[in-house]
């Protein structure tokens, strides 16, 4: 493809990081580095509930190096919340605030209580193993059920439980009992981590009077500015949040982790600049994870297959703090709501503090925890009323002019059934199935799928805001600021397109910043929920409108033509109906509107704009493996994602998505769980060599597919892209091995130990 | 004074940069560090006019650590001008180009001709040293005269003679040989430096592919990012250019000095960051000096006192490369034609190239050239008419209504006038005078006067704009971006007050963002010309006026009330006719707009505005002294500045800037000059130890005192204000001398060798 060539949305062209990235130029935040650099170290909890009776720093201090140790008796005594999210006028929309910077009460393994400042890394970690704490234990609670109880210790002074969520559509205990038959099962998910190339990293110093700035590797840096202001007790705009390139974040960088302290530090010790930096291990620990959740699901199906109703009823164990706890399982079940829309629908969530460690946001932020249930027993209603689990969908999922029963929004836009049709095509999926039915032996094929849906942001829930500014260039190249915060996900790239394609410009001559500057960078609260590309299209476009129309006038101007009859086309201003015709390039302009001494000048636009709607993006997964009996072993031989995004920006950088999620989804469905003790909350495989993450060696060729409905509430016609295709493949690949032996296992990951336990449950195996 | 209290523009605050520097913690372009930075040091040329005939460069690269030696081979073969001016989209009024990277034809002693690469500065230095060159020498030339003479050996292709400039206001010469007295004299000034406290350092590495971040301690990022472009044969916007704090710059960082070098050298070394910093000896031989010019003065007075004409003839010498040298015998030129307007005026200035170093820009920019030969000679004329210096000018000085004889622009505010009487009240002038007029033996005391007038910017011979944007934060304070840069004269201050009296808000609710990134500020030439206050004034009322309206329609939204009767008054809005009613703080209308779910965005305002006014500035110096004949030494015992800059916008920090110039026009009058070898055309004093500057110890109590005529073309009724207070000092000092000694001293400094040289010529000193 020729770099010079313009690309419209719609048409791939390479990442515009991919030079910088692949060269080892683009600048990570570790690579930024300051004279006089600090470091700080935690000293962390060894037990998962108790209290530190003691604490004695004197040997710490006492090492050269050393400049200063904290505990929980010298940090500021405001509890703030982590999450995040947009902030709300309406106090009872706010986030959980039960975080401070160190406490005394630990909560869960590698709880924090005191950190360490010293001139280099090492000392401070030697210093932090000379603090000397003596620990109180305190009873340890590891599952919501024990949380629950009504003897349980309270981890928190509101109780155990976090949250109770209860969405509704049309009777759905009814509609089930209603049905011809009821399916019902318990479920399990597992704690995962988001295990991102790049750590938790960020470092904090103070320049201007009152002033901090925090460079961070952060997926929400506006948001992190108001979080460490408020943990601070500063004024927002004294805070400032430098965000460089991002070695993936998952979500995980949608809480504000150690930002704050960072920040503290600094302002503790006369402003020189401190680095706090979690190790791996301390990710695992002290970062998040995703919430494992319980569910009970039950599922009334017609025996033609009619989804008439169903119900889930979830326990989501949020570990120690609340960080996204109270949101995630209710935002889990509301984007669900938009997959079975003439179904009734119940939805029942408790989230319960234990002492696991925090769980937070995580790609699909509940999605994946609620769809396993879900999928699993409408393959397995399918199962047992012997349809094809493919038409039983079809029958059910979301067509254009449903409206979705919780929020009552009107889907326009509804990709599945045609998802559906082109996946059974591409994958075969007839005749696999077919060959398959009659597998025997240790060696058994099968297939499955299932189906999920998004949103596309947050809206109602939270306020979606996006903001952009370009500026034109002397040579014609146009800046662009956004708010909206590349993470690894290519959204800078998909945001060049789009003003590229708005003002008339070719891609190269667009440059997005990709480096936000709270203190300069339009506002938008960052990368989550999957709406990067749909929140920040419509600020772009207005402002990509606005500049186009400043270009244009000022041509006009130039030209002695009206307005009216120019265009831009590829960086030239051309008569709108002579296409070809150059009148002046876009250079040109931008030199007039420069240097003329009479008239002119800079010409630029800013736009901020709040978005109200929320579409969603729809997809499904199939799934053929081959399950060995007697070594409890998955081997995926195929799997294809198909999901309706709406238009695709730029397929290239789609398929990338697609992959990472899909590749994302199989760890979470077969390899990965953090394991931690049930009796004392310590984490046993705190690393990634206990930690079993996929590799490419242990991923399958993943196959993608698209179907482009075109969105009419978008500013491109595109919806949201980037967390779904990891949301079906857990149950696909459950409801495959379902279809190869018999067993639907509804306890998640299927690893061979997990398999083992079914198996012979099942009498698969004996013994 | 209370920081919190609003300070609009005509009242003290303190500095908004005060505590970052006095602490330490403002960071300067040196107090960045990069992971992998690489040092560059210049092979230097030991002659001040040759060629290097060859160059061997085997031991350096020898040398552990080096990198890379570049020379003249290995450089762009694009000529380039250096002048920190606007571009101009005609090419008769661009900046000369006759400067490469290196060039093999060495033009003044110090001239590079390689360069080279090392992993510290020290081995740097050590295999710079190493690189063996065979020097060919030429004839120098180190005067303009020599420069001009028929048989001079050409320095650069277009020959010596770099500009000619000619300026005439109603047949000067037909005025002066018309008057009843004609007065003449021959004047030379010296070729001094900038000396600003931080020198001349800057550093570039590459990021994302083909685009070049150069960090740089410059008064015109936007100007270093378009030459560096032109230099390298890159497109403008590929280059990024980040001003952080600056430690003075007074003219010489108006020059593009070591960015392009930096530029390149990362280009060539994989985008690898490496600094370019000048030693104070390279600042002395290779930045830039003020131009001395030699003068034939020539003035016609009646015996009434009435300046009937005057005429300049001026040759610059410019040194070894244009810089701005074509420029500033023009611009001093026409910066004093407006102090005596009702006079008719000729002025013809030569610019020639020498083997002097380069000479650039520098506080006063060639007025303090002409206005010596002119105030001297006024004063000269004055004394052998018996008239009183002040009563002289009053006569001739600019009035209100004046129209400037050369451009034929109105003068809207004129305090001169004002300023002559004001500081002969408050320096006694007519006492002093009096009383010191019988002195004899060999401590004599006498007063001199000198005036000077001055413009705002550098329009029309440059296209004045300037861009501001201004950005309403949560808790209700405003970020300010401006492409005007702050280069330690308070811009960033009365830049505050400007935004805070315009908006509503006390001045610690504004915060200037100091630092420019080209890529993200709007667009602004940068500090020279004493512009910086007039010419962004526009263009922050503007975008503050904006984001006024805006604020006041959200808050009117807000409160169901009409915009039209709301106002905002120290960050709360108020009706309009009920001054001290709060009906809602400018931060609650800031939360509302940024988080309300169905109305407001981000409230944010931008302006980009061209200035086409350039009122003159002006004002004049008193001075008294006592001469000691036998020791040649000048005793300042009293010294008073007036000047009228229109409205002052902050006294504090406009007595901060008068007292700076006060004492560089002291250093220049009396104490400061480059000794150059007429022959060798060698440096020999390129160092502050040799270089006399003025320290405290040398400098008398510097008084001054302000007439505020209110400018009506102004933003905020005022003009400019910085570079003039040097004017004057020198012809004030030396009229007292002759009015002590009744030697007229018109060589530059007036150091104890020089008063020898003349006392003994003038019979005051015998043998």
């Amino acid at each position: 493809m020729d770099e010079l060539e313009a690309a419209v949305t719609g048409e791939s062209c390479m990442r515009v990081d991919a030079i910088a990235k692949v060269t080892g130029r683009a600048r990570y935040t570790d690579d930024y580095v300051m004279a006089g650099m600090c470091y700080a170290k935690y000293v962390r909890s060894p037990i998962a509930h108790g209290y530190a009776q003691t604490i004695d720093s004197t040997a710490a201090r006492a090492l050269p190096g050393v400049l200063a140790v904290f505990t929980w008796e010298d940090v500021p005594d405001t509890p703030f919340a982590t999450a995040g999210h947009a902030w709300s006028l309406d106090p009872n929309k706010r986030d959980l605030a039960d975080r401070l910077l160190l406490h005394r009460h630990v909560r869960h393994h590698g709880d924090a209580v005191a950190i360490v400042v010293a001139r280099d890394e090492l000392t401070a970690e030697k210093a932090a193993h000379l603090v000397h704490v003596e620990w109180q234990s305190l009873p340890v609670i590891t599952s919501p059920e024990a949380a629950l109880a009504e003897d349980a210790i309270a981890l928190h002074e509101d109780g155990n439980l976090l949250k109770s969520s209860e969405i509704m559509a049309n009777d759905p205990l009814g509609a089930i009992s209603g049905a011809d038959h009821q399916f019902s099962s318990h479920f399990q998910t597992a704690v995962v981590q988001h295990c991102h190339m790049e750590g938790v990293t960020s470092f904090a110093w103070m320049e201007e009077d009152k002033r901090i700035t925090i460079v961070s590797s952060t997926q929400i840096p506006h948001i992190v500015r108001r979080i460490t202001a408020q943990a601070l007790g500063m004024s927002w705009s004294s805070i400032r949040v430098i965000k460089p390139y991002i070695g993936g974040g998952f979500g995980n960088k949608q809480d504000v982790l150690e930002e704050p302290m960072a920040a503290f530090l600094t302002s503790r010790l006369g402003g020189i600049p401190v680095k706090v930096s979690l190790s791996r291990e301390e990710c695992f620990m002290a970062s998040r994870t995703r919430h494992a959740f319980t569910i009970d699901a039950q599922l009334g199906m017609d025996k033609d297959g009619t989804l008439k109703g169903y119900h889930l009823d979830v326990l989501s164990n949020t570990g120690a703090y609340a960080s996204h706890g109270h949101s995630i399982a209710a935002a889990g079940g509301n984007k669900i709501s938009y997959l079975y829309p003439r179904s009734a629908f119940g939805y029942h969530a408790r989230t319960c503090y234990t002492n696991f460690p925090s769980a937070g946001a995580m790609r699909g932020y509940g999605a994946p925890q609620v769809i396993f249930p879900l999928e699993s027993l409408m393959d397995d209603a399918a199962a047992a009323l012997n349809l094809d689990p493919v038409d039983v969908r079809l029958r059910n999922v979301a067509q254009e002019g449903d409206v979705n029963p919780v929020n009552h929004k009107t889907i326009y836009s509804a990709g599945l059934p045609e998802c559906l049709r082109k996946g059974r095509e591409l994958f075969e999926w007839d005749k696999r199935r077919a060959e398959y039915a009659s597998d025997q032996g240790n060696l058994r094929r099968g297939v499955g799928v299932a189906c999920f849906s998004y949103g596309s942001n947050t809206w109602p829930v939270g306020v979606e805001i996006s903001g952009a500014r370009a500026l034109l260039n002397q040579d014609g190249c146009i800046h662009v600021q956004c708010g909206a915060t590349e993470i690894g996900q290519g959204a800078d790239t998909v945001f060049t397109q789009m003003v590229a394609e708005t003002i008339g410009m070719p891609v190269n001559m667009v440059h997005v910043i990709s480096t936000q500057d709270t203190d300069v960078t339009p506002f938008d609260p960052g990368a989550f929920g999957s709406r990067q590309s749909y929140v920040a299209a419509p600020a772009l476009r207005e402002a990509a409108q606005q500049l186009r129309e400043k270009i244009i006038l000022h041509a006009a101007e130039m030209l002695h033509q009206s307005a009216m009859n120019l265009t831009i086309r590829h960086g030239m201003v051309e008569m709108t109906t002579r296409p070809g015709l150059t009148m002046v390039s876009v250079a040109d302009v931008a030199m007039d509107a420069f240097y003329h001494p009479d008239r002119g000048n800079q010409l630029s636009a800013e736009a901020s704009v709040k978005t109200r709607t929320n579409p969603p993006t729809f997809g499904c997964s199939f799934v053929d493996l081959t399950v060995d009996i007697a070594l409890c072993k998955i081997t995926i031989n195929r799997i294809l994602n198909v999901q309706d995004s709406g238009r695709i920006l730029n397929p290239q950088l789609a398929a990338g998505q697609m992959h990472g999620g899909m590749g994302m989804g199989i760890g979470s469905a077969i390899f990965e769980e953090m394991i931690i003790d049930e009796t004392s909350g310590l984490i046993r495989n705190p690393n990634l060599l206990d930690y079993k993450m996929p590799t490419m060696m242990d991923l399958p060729d993943l196959e993608c597919a698209f179907v482009e409905s075109r969105e009419p509430q978008s500013a491109y016609g595109h919806k949201s892209l980037g967390e779904p295709p990891l949301i079906p493949i857990a149950p696909a690949i459950r409801n495959a091995v379902r279809m190869a032996t018999g067993v639907g296992i509804n306890t998640l990951p299927l690893t061979p130990k997990r398999l083992f336990i079914e198996f012979r449950r099942a009498g698969l195996i004996k013994g």
